[in-house]
């Protein structure tokens, strides 16, 4: 049994042929349906999001295949106190492949460790959201045919923003690939997104203003600055204009520019920019869903396991108070060695 | 592509299509399962009602199709500020054909604007719901034949009350009807309504008892108070049990009179008069998933275009404090002018 | 038509039927899929029940069939005081089968008195819940091939736990059962299911504590003890830590032991206890879906009819405050006998 829980379960090739799976399905989709006739999706989302359960959703149904779920802990048996190890023992028996959201960091990871069926992390805190990431690899591939040698500008929340670290640990693989990194002081990339990419065959650049930045890029990532992130409301709101795109800047972007957003969006998006052909986050929420589709079929195919990175301490309890291992206690307490031979936690991948 | 969002929508011919098939398909239901296999409709309910949504739904089911949606905007993305024209954006990628309910008045108009599928406005605030018009048309043709003729007793709230009017709006256009106007002083009909009547070949009388109007009808078409409409409690209480019907009124009534009522009913029906064969609210809710079944095998067929009244008047602000411009305020101020020149907004039809 | 309000409403050859047939489902469910094509189940969970919903719907969705209904009447039109009558002839309409859950004891009887197709009780609070005891029976039968001749321990709250007394009800119509019954003093069974051990052809054996019972059972069914029972919250915290099954308890347990929960577990198990063979919790709740896969194919195979025990005394009122009689007024006030003669509601089977 396969589980998405970070894209890095995958290896490249994997991913090239999810992605070029993803393509081809969205180009005849009719000879995909009826292809998980009989199956079930159960949806396992703690907390609300619901394009991307939405999203789930539509992808199993153009496969013929049916829905079962929650989008609401509170009208769910967790409010009556059940852990998540029972539920994901339950539901993965009814079900034939499960997305789950949660709002703890590694529950996606702790939940494949009991299930019965594949699990696709729908998102895990501010932690990972593979099938995003996947969706942004899939819009490329579709509006500029290829994965190399893009100069992608990454705006925003570059600090907590988990879909601009994901895309960039994607996009590294791929030659050639430049980072344009657009944040305000507060907001910039951590440090050890910086050494991933200098680790690679890319290279970033910071760049303060996307006046600046915009006639350099091929594609532009946009991302929300998420009101939740902040400290207090007047931090939020003194940097939630600063990089808003609108149609006047528009005006110093190339011709063949892609706008991507993982949506919802707020304001960072005049919404007069829409027009733009250059827009694609629209499009790019429909690639979703074919990613999705690729996906699922991908998972229910493989016979290869998934396992658990690391050794069990004990003693050990993990130093993040999002994590998992924090509020399901019964979780066995597995930490690895990263390449710098920093002891990490094997749900949340957080450093000591 | 073609929306339902006013009956008006459609041409008496293209209703009359509607409503025959919807009585066709009651007779023959099994002929038509399949017709939209793998096709998906989308609920996108702003605001709570099970009814109609589940009524879209198994409409849909009984196609052959399949459903995604939400009833709840507390667990879907519209928490995190997400404005509707996003949602609909992305859901109209996802589904083929999408039935809005939302408490603003003209939001359906609103998604319609935007959307890459077919809208349905299954109920904007007070303003609109044609699908229940619809239902009550089936309704009509299924217990008496005919749509012409009818002398149709409406009881009730016949100032707030939008299914009333919008009945009125659509029985207007058969010759001979009689509307015999059931209500308190303070829920009498709008004059405009009135003038509406008197323009077509319809007519109308005011009678202020149930017991003087029964002996009268074809139909009685009996609504709801809504608690949420008046300026208090009190002012609820003391209307709510004036217009009750119960056993001992039904005494004065004509053996093939049709009791409808668009439901929930809370006790404006005495119970005991759901036994009676002449009570058909039940036989109604059911005749309108036939309805919704027929209204969305007649959109999908279409490829003519829906458009927007008027014209666009970027100074001008709508007056009416529930009208979807208000709160989505990128949407362009469109404004039409009505049979005696008074400017309207193009979204919900308030006048200035 | 036929209900399953109770288990009672089966002959024992009924019941044995539905549990062979759910085992044979279990072993070849690909020849049942597309049994209930273009069917709907309706799903009425007036109170939240993630698992027994989600395990109807796998069901229905495994037999080829669709689904529709609401899992928080907050969003219902329950929320506009639409009454259970109103709200179950629409939706019984709309489905042609509805599976229920209600706070109010005898709330799917009241249903089904009203329903336009069959009403499967999926728990009306404290009262019934039939198809956990069906789920039960099937896991036996799965586990230990017949369902006569065994020693059944039932440990927890064995006072207010409908789902400890459905299935000894259930179990005494085979021959050679004895009920080992594990609870403290104050959580201990009522006597009028002693009485009905006692005037079935079974025994039982009061035992105080898990270690004194566990080496003579084949079989173990633990219950939560609910927090929404007690009285106090100190009440609770004395009591929920004394029945727990743990590791070192197991080893006082036969080899060929079962043990069952209805779940969802609070942590009256231990969690390690998971890892034993004779823990089959989890695959009970996965039998639970073939359970009512068989149920929901044998109700619509039946013609007969499902009636209501006893008569109408207008001027009665039941004593039970948790009785659907008293919410939903307009219902017929219904009372039987019992065998000692004493008055009982019809709804709620509550003694006068």
């Amino acid at each position: 049994m396969k589980h998405l829980i970070d894209l890095d379960d995958f290896s490249i090739q994997e991913l090239d042929q999810i992605v070029h799976k993803a393509v081809e399905i969205e180009a005849h989709p009719e000879a995909y349906y009826g292809k998980l006739s009989g199956k079930i999706l159960g949806t396992l989302f703690y907390e609300p999001s619901t394009r991307t359960q939405m999203s789930f959703q539509t992808a199993m149904l153009k496969l013929g295949g049916q829905i079962i779920g929650f989008d609401n802990p509170q009208t769910s048996s967790v409010s009556k106190g059940e852990n998540l190890k029972d539920t994901v023992k339950v539901i993965s028996n009814y079900a034939d492949v499960i997305a789950i959201r949660h709002p703890s960091e590694g529950a996606a990871k702790a939940a494949s460790l009991v299930a019965e069926c594949p699990i696709i992390n729908a998102g895990d805190g501010g932690h990972l959201h593979p099938t995003q990431t996947l969706t942004d690899l899939v819009t490329l591939m579709h509006e500029k045919g290829h994965l190399d040698h893009l100069t992608i500008g990454l705006c925003g929340d570059l600090k907590f923003g988990r879909t601009v670290h994901s895309l960039i640990k994607a996009m590294i693989h791929y030659p050639g690939n430049k980072f344009i990194l657009i944040s305000t002081k507060e907001l910039t990339i951590p440090d050890y997104m910086k050494k991933i990419i200098l680790n690679s065959n890319c290279e970033y650049e910071e760049i303060s203003t996307l006046e600046e930045a915009l006639p350099k890029l091929d594609v532009l990532y946009m991302t929300r600055i998420q009101r939740e992130r902040f400290e207090s409301k007047e931090e939020y709101l003194k940097q939630k204009d600063v990089y808003r795109l609108d149609t006047q800047k528009m005006r110093l972007a190339p011709e063949d520019l892609c706008i991507l957003h993982p949506l919802p969006r707020v304001d960072e998006i005049e919404i007069a920019v829409d027009d733009d052909p250059r827009a694609v986050y629209f499009k790019q929420a429909n690639h979703g869903v074919y990613a999705r589709m690729s996906l699922i079929l991908h998972i229910l195919e493989q016979n290869t396991q998934t396992s658990i990175k690391g050794e069990i301490y004990p003693e050990k309890i993990c130093s993040n108070s999002r994590c998992i291992t924090q509020s399901e206690t019964y979780l066995k307490r597995y930490f690895y060695r990263d390449k710098d031979g920093v002891m990490c936690c094997s749900y949340c991948d957080a450093h000591e």
